[in-house]
């Protein structure tokens, strides 16, 4: 048994998964894709539902960690805070763009996984969104904005690229997994929170003034 | 037979899609839920791939009408423009959040059907949007952005909430069928126009004094 079949597995599984759809694939199928033995999955995963639980697990914990990195910033400053959570995603989702686009389109079913899923690591995911969110109207850095609907926004934004590659590529020729992307995406997120989030800076001296 | 079955038998396999996927439902499971002989649907669809064919027409030829409605205002500005294209979008989105849901699904994944729809609706899309968003550029209401970039992002902001309706229920609270969602995500939108597409007032006197 090699040493790295494990991670071999979920290659394979990811692509034959984004390909050929998930109910479209069968064990037989990854084994044969991964160069493994099929009794391996089995060890490993038990089953097609293990391997997919094993998917969101490892996409979701890596993410959140990511999220929490940039989140540790918050007393720089709610915009800085922000971006830095921003751009954290975005390069770990430019460097998985297989894995990230296959969960974003298992979350869009209604599954048991799926709420399982939301009621750990979305409900994690905003309360850390919120609390930048607040954080940035108390000190007066954001405008007083509807904190669902913010999230809502940003949430559009950091995945649509990445769920619909098929028309970023052919439609817009933007490359989402090519190096200067997650660069270029994130200061156009950028200007998002500058633009709908951040108090505009001559309103912001008016106000001193009054 | 009939007047209304067409109409009963889209609606029945819309719903039906959603619930148990495209492949998980049958020619037999629609006519029972629409209540019409299995005959009916070959009569007018031939098959599943017909139906769904039927499906993506409906409702690309109803969206590309209303922004062409929205687009026709481009003499008015671009502003003005853009959040007609924007208002009319969301009011036919919320309007059909089952038929929305489905489509917008489908587009994730790659088929024959979706790069056939990329190649003339979302071409015609791209169009319309792009020569508001020059337009804009040359009258000076806009700031000089990236055509394809301004697109992600507008494209990423109208379909979130339909594309991961359970995500914004569930998690965020928010409800998109509900009548006043259209009318407040709609002055969302307009303050992503105004903060990521407009140029900044103060700055446009500057330029201006300049």
């Amino acid at each position: 048994m090699r040493k790295n079949s494990k991670a071999a597995i979920i290659d394979a599984a990811i692509f034959l998964f984004n390909t050929k759809g998930f109910n479209g694939t069968s064990i037989r199928d990854i084994a044969a894709k991964a160069d493994v033995n099929a009794a391996n999955i089995s060890y490993y995963f038990q089953n097609k539902n293990g391997l997919l639980e094993n998917c969101f697990t490892v996409f979701f914990e890596s993410y959140l960690e990511e999220l929490e990195k940039g989140f540790s910033l918050l007393e720089c400053g709610a915009e800085i805070c922000m971006k830095a959570m921003v751009d954290n995603v975005l390069r770990y989702q430019c460097e998985n763009t297989q894995l990230t686009r296959f969960i974003l389109r298992e979350m869009t079913i209604d599954s048991q996984v799926v709420r399982e899923i939301m009621s750990t690591y979305h409900v994690k995911e905003r309360y850390l969104f919120k609390k930048v969110l607040e954080y940035g109207m108390e000190t007066g850095e954001f405008k007083k904005l509807s904190v669902p609907f913010s999230i809502l926004q940003l949430k559009g934004l950091l995945s649509m690229p990445f769920l619909n590659t098929h028309y970023v590529t052919e439609v817009l020729h933007i490359l989402p997994h090519e190096r200067y992307f997650a660069e270029k995406y994130s200061s156009e997120i950028s200007q998002w929170i500058k633009g709908t989030l951040c108090i505009d800076q001559h309103q912001e001296k008016m106000l001193i003034i009054i």
